[in-house]
């Protein structure tokens, strides 16, 4: 049960925003050393959609579009909020955004089609744009908090709290203060994807999976006619569709119980399993790992195997001595504390040694550039990397120029978060008193930092880890502001501030790939992740307000709303603002290590060069299963597998259909997820629990059901 | 846990009898209306085995064949003997015994080759010998009944028994009688199968799925070099023997207990799985399904609904009223009373109306040819069916004149039936002085009749069910000889009697199957089975002689050898004895309601002619669900399912390998039952349960498990 209640968690951790690429395979960043060869010559998706415009960007942005969005974002909120409140589990919508996105507009334009008053087709670009409105609203019902650290300020969360001293130190959610928080943060992160955007999609070429799945997704909607490869790989994209949404919902029938199900098939036997180590039979994951350069799934599973199968199970036998044997397994204190904490300095040490490689580049090139007074409105890092490699394909060449050709000025974004910055600095300590006006300030230099961090990981493994790094910083402002300043509301404020920067930064720069590959302009996609943003913040603090209001006992233990993860952050914030002194033993000296190699390993791939370094795994790929477990690296490498075998088998088949089978895989799998969540608010459960028992306790469970 | 016990009985009932068939697909009986088109001209098996020559009959018969056939006798006879008093539950080894004895043999020839003695090369002839030999010898190792009938009469048994009156009715086991008894009764079946081969095999060209299997299997490895098709077919077999013999072993580990497993998915739901109505991902029911015609399936499938959907449910709701409701559900008197003998009353009504059709037939020709006093090698009934019809490939041709070559002549085959008839009529009431030669006599009337009826259903559907013919003549005879003649042991004994003689006769039809499609002798494969029967007389009581002696505790509840089936026949013969007023109310009625619909459906089918026959199910495929339930039938269907969308998509293909498939899925299931079966003769059980619990029961027992 602990160890559930400890995954649920987790899943809270690992929301997923699938978005699209089409044809691009085998992938890698561009620092990093394997190349992006585009092989498939005929199969090029922008040759086929070559007869189709692309509308200007301000014909992206339609009426229909943003009204359509809306509609979902209403939806979708309330989705999202019920399960948050719920269960603390928060599925991924974002291919539901895409495909509905579609239907209605679809739909509109066919009705319009018949009363003869269309006028503006509908396009591939404005369905990412709705997609990517969606993606910006529905984002905010969960880095909003309200399920997490904004309701643990609630006054019934801190009665619930062990630690009675601080019992009186609680905020209640008032409408006004939310909207308000919400919107001095949320645009905070918009700001700082925009120069990351370049960095990640054209330079580092990034996978961002179910990003790519999509946008395969959305291509494959609007394929032309006459197009016949690309009509078969429509199909092989419908077919695993509907058998990845098919084998969801029989799956499904199996999940009565938390710990019931093929998600809990022990398919590695029971050892391994309770080492996170088994095939979970997730369609997404699978497919994610077909995306995945190899590489990236066999740094994961390194890591699962360094983590899971080495490093907590040495730790565990200090129990007693490192840290106290009575902790439960959630407990910071406990094997939790050096799970999150090393998971967290090692994607810390790899993503800052890649946003200050960035940086210095960028640096250098800008200093040249000045010298040279050469105006060019190619980015300063384009001539960086894997861009000059001479082998580029037709789809990428126009992507990239339709990428680059609507700009969004650096001053621009620069001056735009500053300002929101100074807006929100000077506001937020009128919401938080306990919330100094020099931590925001702290938080605003550090969250770029940390979003490229996050939007990097995403890229490399389909991982967005917000709530880890929220949780950093509850540890990290709750120890500077002590107990006696309240700093666990200072703490949890503050979590709230970087999870919001942190998940936009992984959300849109998906968002951002999904529009590389659909060919939508950067600058409508910003439009629409300003809208969809302002939507989200009035929209989700409406939606929780109205349960707030409408069910008295949100939040009490054992009601229909518990929201189990309230009470989790608020022992979190009482427990940060112990400081250090509150981490089990060794967890910071172990935390160093890991910081200071994944520095190394990283400096190591570049002093090698391309030709070596492809075989060095991703020190950033390997910390994700350090907190989430090896589970789904598994499943990962099965789909790395597949293609392997279907790549030695058919070369030019697996080329050609492979990323349509895993966007199918994925998409279906997010689909399901939606018909799922419908399903649970229904109140409509599962039959059957399919439970994985030892021959031992099968005996005794026979023999209680006997009597 | 009834449900349980129940299924293993339904298991002893099951022993299915893989051997083999390369080319033929979609099958029918000769008077059934399917043709068996042979569509897939290149790809002829005789065609590629011409260049080998077959040898004469006698040469087929090698010492070194029989020399591995005893070596695996005496193996199998230990293993199935000791699953046979551990569990009741005994596998099927054929397959394991065409694939050993290919390899024993080889070896041995590659010895030879090496040191330059070998005189005679190893033929496929050569391999169906042994194969034969051993399944005719590990057959009496479960006809023997040790596990069932004969261990029934046994005094400790008689002790455990409720029904008090009747404790000193026993007959202790004995290595002189038992041996005796088995060399009177065994040759029977063997002398009976003879005449019925011809109708079988060549005019009726009954499936055996997986005799057919097995022949396959030995083609594939004595497939020549060169045939490049024929070895794209061998990989694909041998792939898919991979797989399903990989499926097999994983299932294995989530088999802790008997209710667990993959065999135990509800994979339509509990409600459906109490019924028997799920899929049981056996992959020897999906390849059976690929290799019978659709209407094999189709008809299995409603038989299925019409009872455990429609009858059993509606009959249960007349528990008190047609049948005591406290009955335990294994009990003759309650539900299992109706499936039993609805079941055997149908396959009765299908067999005998076939049966007589053939006899009529077969006295028609006769009474032709005597008067026209022209003497032909050729089978009376050859020119009655499907041979008639023009479009008979190569490879029918080919065998159908070697299967026909090597004559047993018919006489041959009456006058030992006769004979050995004679002197069992004359022995057995030595043996068993409650059973009078009368009875005797009126078995031996019968039991070719219900042998042509069990191998006939044998060859449409691969189920041979020996045990439900033996539950019937306990009745029978248990009713006639009556309680104060001891019938109990008359009545197990009788059962005895018929068991072999219904059990060899779909065993040893299965084997001239194999026979056929590997162009071994008839002849040979008759002297094969004649010295198998012989071993199998001697060794496998010599192996329960052991047994017996060696464990002190054989047969007690609770020890480690408890043979469950023996209480059950003990039980059996107890009611047996209380003749037809033991019935539950309206059987009998139903009984002959079902007989006689089965007399009318074949009549049908004979009237409207091949064009609409094949659209109307045939009565004995229907009858096989009634008592095991449709579980297996469903597997079928998916099985054909998976053949049609094939057929669909890639008609050549299907048709290349279809079988090939079929046969890999079906052998590799079979290999891992040996292999499960050692495992659990060496005491290794697998780690984890994989259980299936309804919601409510689930909670419940969380709640257990916590506390």
């Amino acid at each position: 049960m602990a160890e559930r209640s400890d995954r649920s968690l987790s899943e809270d951790e690992s929301r997923m925003n699938p978005e699209s690429e089409a044809k691009v395979k085998k992938g890698g960043s561009g620092s990093q050393s394997w190349s992006w060869e585009d092989e498939n010559n005929g199969l090029l998706v922008e040759r086929i959609f070559e007869g189709q415009g692309v509308p200007s960007w301000r014909r992206q942005l339609t009426f229909r579009a943003f009204a359509v969005s809306f509609a979902l974002n209403v939806m979708f909120a309330f989705i999202v909020m019920k399960l948050n409140l719920m269960t603390g589990i928060i599925p991924s919508l974002n291919v539901s955004a895409g495909l509905l996105g579609f239907f209605f507009v679809k739909t509109w334009t066919k009705v319009l089609e018949k009363s003869g008053l269309l006028r503006v087709p509908f396009t591939r670009q404005e369905n990412t744009v709705i997609q990517t409105c969606v993606v910006a609203s529905s984002g905010i019902a969960f880095s909003g908090g309200f399920g997490s650290y904004l309701f643990a300020m609630n006054e019934r969360v801190a009665n619930q709290s062990t630690d009675t001293q601080s019992a009186h130190v609680y905020k209640n959610p008032s409408l006004l203060w939310m909207i308000g928080f919400l919107f001095v943060v949320s645009f905070l992160g918009l700001f700082a994807v925009v120069p990351l955007r370049k960095i990640m999609i054209i330079d580092f070429k990034l996978t961002y999976p179910s990003g790519t799945a999509t946008a395969h997704l959305i291509n494959s909607f609007h394929t032309p006619e006459g197009a016949k490869l690309a009509k078969k790989q429509v199909k092989a994209l419908g077919k695993f569709f509907s058998f990845s949404f098919l084998w969801g919902f029989f799956q499904w029938f199996y999940r009565a119980g938390d710990d019931c199900g093929f998600t809990n098939f022990p398919t590695l036997g029971l050892k391994a399993f309770q080492n996170r180590f088994y095939f979970d039979f997730s369609t997404t994951y699978v497919g994610v790992g077909m995306i995945c350069p190899y590489i990236i799934n066999i740094s994961v599973l390194l890591g699962g195997i360094l983590s899971w199968g080495i490093m907590w199970p040495l730790i565990e036998t200090r129990k007693g001595h490192w840290y106290p044997a009575e902790e439960s397994p959630n407990s910071m204190r406990g094997l939790q504390g050096y799970k999150v904490f090393i998971a967290i300095a090692t994607i810390l040490g790899d993503g800052l040694y890649n946003f200050f490689k960035v940086l210095s580049r960028t640096l250098s090139d800008l200093y040249h550039q000045l010298r040279d007074r050469e105006m060019t409105h190619v980015l300063p890092f384009t001539n960086g990397s894997s861009l000059d490699n001479s082998q580029v394909s037709y789809d990428d060449q126009r992507r990239t120029q339709l990428f680059l050709k609507d700009q969004i000025p650096t001053w621009f974004a620069v001056a735009g978060y500053v300002t929101i910055a100074a807006i929100s600095t000077a506001t937020l300590p009128h919401i938080f008193p306990q919330l100094k006006w020099y931590y925001i300030l702290v938080i605003y230099l550090s969250a770029p930092t940390l979003g490229f961090c996050n939007a990097y990981g995403c890229g490399l493994t389909d991982w967005s880890l917000p709530s880890t790094y929220g949780k950093l910083t509850i540890f990290m402002i709750g120890a500077w502001a002590g107990p006696s300043h309240g700093g666990i509301l200072a703490g949890l404020a503050a979590c709230g501030v970087m999870m919001n920067i942190v998940s936009t930064a992984s959300d849109l720069t998906q968002d951002f790939k999904t529009g590389y590959l659909t060919l939508a302009s950067p600058r409508s996609m910003f439009v629409s992740q300003v809208i969809g943003t302002a939507m989200g913040c009035v929209i989700s603090p409406c939606v929780f307000w109205l349960f707030y209001k409408a069910f008295k006992d949100v939040g009490l233990p054992g009601s229909e709303y518990p929201v189990p993860n309230g009470i989790v952050y608020r022992s979190m914030a009482e427990l940060g603002v112990e400081g250090s002194s509150s981490l089990p033993e060794h967890c910071l000296t172990l935390c160093y290590c890991f910081f200071a190699a994944a520095m190394i390993i990283n400096g190591f791939r570049d002093l090698l060069g391309k030709k070596w370094a492809r075989f060095i795994p991703l020190p950033m790929a390997m910390a994700i299963p350090f907190y989430i477990g090896p589970y789904f690296a598994i499943d990962m490498c099965v789909g790395s597998l597949i293609l392997f075998i279907w790549e030695k088998t058919d070369k030019a088949k697996a080329d050609a259909f492979g990323p349509a089978v895993a966007s199918g895989l994925i998409c279906g799998d997010g689909i399901w997820t939606m018909a799922s969540s419908i399903l649970a608010l229904a109140r409509v459960n599962p039959p059957i629990c399919m439970k994985f028992l030892s021959r031992a306790t099968n005996k005794r469970v026979n023999a209680f059901l006997g009597s």
